[in-house]
């Protein structure tokens, strides 16, 4: 081939075919990939952990779906993902969030074992363990679910929500008619679907705790709020003298006790989560140990004195490391049938875009949002002054832990996991890293008054900002 | 009134009208009590603790049922009653029992409350904390039960263990198609009734364990048999590789970790009962209190690490202290019309005459039974030897703590708190009284080979001494 002169190049095929000086050739290259926009975790700790970068397209194996992201959902779980405290965590850098909803841009089949016909263009909703917060993402087949025809990216991205719920109320609750039930962040995504999906249960009495001020915007969805600040359990043994039937909860501490002290006989009281961990903007990990030591150990002779059950939900473990995938299958289709039906409908608290991340996050730990919180891609990151550029960039890296990327802590059970590495990564930290918030952009959101929707069927939409 | 000579007296609605020497006159006098043949607990401890007497006839109040008892089920909890290890004791002397059938001889209505129309003649069945084992009882109105037409007295007296049976499988289990669960004491009377009713949801996976010798009469209610001695976790890992949905455990101490390890996620596990503790024949508080601390403790964050649900069952906590009742009454109307269609049916091991309660109580200690051990007090005993009686003469009072009565021990937690009483009355006598079996006569019985009365309706009858 000519050192110099024009070149005649035809890619096909993973093939260039080049022609110069009369000299042609054929050379194999490798597939050429683009760049994707990507949230990615740099260290565990506070929102300055996390980036927005550009990163290569991820590459797609047997059995894996790829697709083009048009919303993802922010959740509880993610702030814990950043602050270190979730077992498993992938090697860092690594790419944030769990579930999306998109368009599939090409599917590897495996042959025989594919669950269901993946083309193009095909709209999708999918969970996967880390990743999901990118332009484009690799999913396994196995937790890919084709979308309703109606339902918009916004809601799809927000169904691992209605998962949860649905396994809290049916697979270990045991809902009945007749029921009552309390269930905590009750303006969060996951106590909002409660509501809903409790709903189709019928005659079922609906108690939820909340910030006192989205109790005007959730007052449908539920029969009697109250506050967390104030003394619940007190304020239901007077309306339920003889107890709850199921109580739901998210914070675990304090909270674990009094959840089980309000159960009637054959209650049940599951734990779902620990947000009561999640104390300030970085990881704290003295209000973690502090946690796992406070919450009552139970004699399972003591439960049969008093006839109750006490259970727990890690939906990340069950998809991912128990096999759940196809019992979580089963459940999709049986939420996409409700949702046909107008039976259940995700409550949208706001959108954010990729750049915007750090709004999001500060929204959900701020307990602001009443619904899901979302990014979406496409959408145009928010004005900033140059003043408040500059202040981001000046705090780039703080909330760090020890200032250095963390290597990725081992596997292990997970909550017991997390309190032995806290101790360890603490040392010399101190307890508890001071919260390093950086200074947050006030956020113009749109909020969506939340009707019963069973009732209903469509909610009342109404522009506030909170 | 004349100091001696014939006098007319006639008896009429209480009021005797005497008439003697030209002179008449009218007296009240209190309603004749007859004597009644009762097996009444006069100390806590072995078999010979245990009475036949005769007693007054039960004094009725508003809202109670004067029934004449046709049979009376014979249960674990009596053994453990009589060992002193159940709280809320009866001060003693004491009648024992918690189940019967039999037939209405009187009702005093309380006017408005009144659950059922309840005349005499009515056949019923009825649950009472405590003063079954008699041949005529009285009963809150509240547990009493009116009969289906074709169950006969003795089906109806072990009705008890279908209540246990429904409650863990259906409001705490949700058991529902397609799953899969192991019990203990599978030849027992609530193992009997958990696989019948099972059975009723359809596809579900049943394994038992039981005494090697009860396998093959069992072994059509049951898909897969282990000998409660062998290493049934590993035996059931084979089979079931994912885990069980189930497990319910009426053993606790070193099976209670066993059954929760042997979950799948979303399985649950239930205690309803420590059959662990009753050792040997008189109370062995050391297996008790090694029962209690050797169970394990669980924290409900591991709980939601594995997915997992532990709880237990009281039910005479749950009838007696917890208002259970109008719960209880929805589920024997549930029994009675599974009965009416053949789905269920209970498998009567034996009955006795009230002499032979020792017999009776032998029977079910020695895990002899397969299906329900009753007491019929219209029975004829068991014909004895003069040496036989001479012996059980002087046997008579061994077995009772300290050799005197036992005053009954406070209510409260029940097992924590019998834990507590155990030790204390423990003192002085060492560490498990050492068992003072009396010189059992052998029972000639009859058992039933058990089928699945929900394929076959009627289970095959085989006489077969054990």
């Amino acid at each position: 081939m000519a050192d110099s002169g024009q070149v005649e190049a035809l890619l096909q095929n993973g093939t260039v075919q080049m022609k110069a000086g009369g000299i042609s050739g054929d050379f194999k290259v490798p597939p050429m990939k683009h760049e994707i926009k990507a949230v990615a975790l740099h260290s565990f700790g506070g929102p300055r952990s996390v980036k927005v970068e550009n990163r290569p397209e991820p590459g797609m194996e047997k059995g894996q779906v790829l697709i083009r992201v048009k919303a993802t959902g922010v959740n509880f779980l993610d702030l814990m993902a950043r602050q270190g405290v979730l077992d498993g965590a992938p090697k860092l850098p690594a790419v944030m969030g769990f579930e999306l909803a998109g368009d599939v841009e090409a599917f590897v089949s495996t042959g025989s074992s594919n669950i269901m016909d993946i083309k193009p263009g095909d709209r999708v909703i999918a969970f996967t363990d880390y990743n999901a917060w990118a332009e484009v993402v690799c999913v396994s087949i196995d937790y890919v679910y084709k979308m309703p025809a109606h339902m918009s990216y916004e809601e799809g991205a927000s169904m691992l929500s209605y998962v949860t719920a649905h396994l809290l109320l049916f697979h270990l609750g045991g809902l009945r008619k007749g029921q009552s039930l309390l269930v905590h962040s009750a303006g969060g995504s996951v106590g909002l679907a409660v509501s809903q999906l409790a709903r189709t249960v019928g005659d079922v009495k609906l108690i939820g705790t909340a910030s006192l001020h989205k109790h005007e915007h959730i007052k449908q969805a539920f029969d009697q709020l109250y506050d967390h600040g104030e003394d619940y359990v007190q304020e239901i043994k007077k309306i339920a003298p003889e107890g709850l039937h199921l109580v739901l909860d998210c914070l675990s501490g304090d909270d674990t006790h009094r959840g089980i002290s309000l159960l009637r006989p054959m209650g049940k009281y599951i734990l779902y989560g620990s947000a009561n961990i999640v104390a300030g903007e970085s990881k704290s990990f003295f209000s973690l140990a502090k946690s796992w030591w406070q919450v009552e150990k139970i004699n399972p002779m003591r439960l049969c004195d008093e006839n109750k059950l006490v259970g727990g939900l890690n939906l990340r473990h069950f998809l991912f490391r128990q096999r759940g995938a196809s019992e979580v299958r089963d459940i999709m289709q049986q939420l996409f049938t409700l949702y046909d039906k107008k039976k259940i409908k995700p409550a949208v608290d706001s959108t954010y875009a990729m750049a915007d991340v750090y709004d999001a996050m500060k929204r959900l730990h701020d307990r602001k949002n009443i619904g899901k919180v979302l990014l979406c891609p496409a959408q145009v990151p928010r004005p900033r002054t140059i003043q408040q550029q500059l202040s981001e960039t000046n705090s780039a890296g703080a909330g760090s832990v020890n200032g250095t990327t963390n290597p990725a802590p081992s596997t292990g059970s997970s909550i017991l996991g997390m309190v032995r590495r806290a101790f360890s990564q603490d040392q010399g930290n101190g307890h508890g890293s001071a919260p390093n918030s950086p200074p947050y952009i006030k956020v113009e959101t749109t909020t969506t008054t939340v009707t019963n929707v069973a009732d209903t069927n469509v909610p009342s939409g109404s522009n506030e900002n909170l």
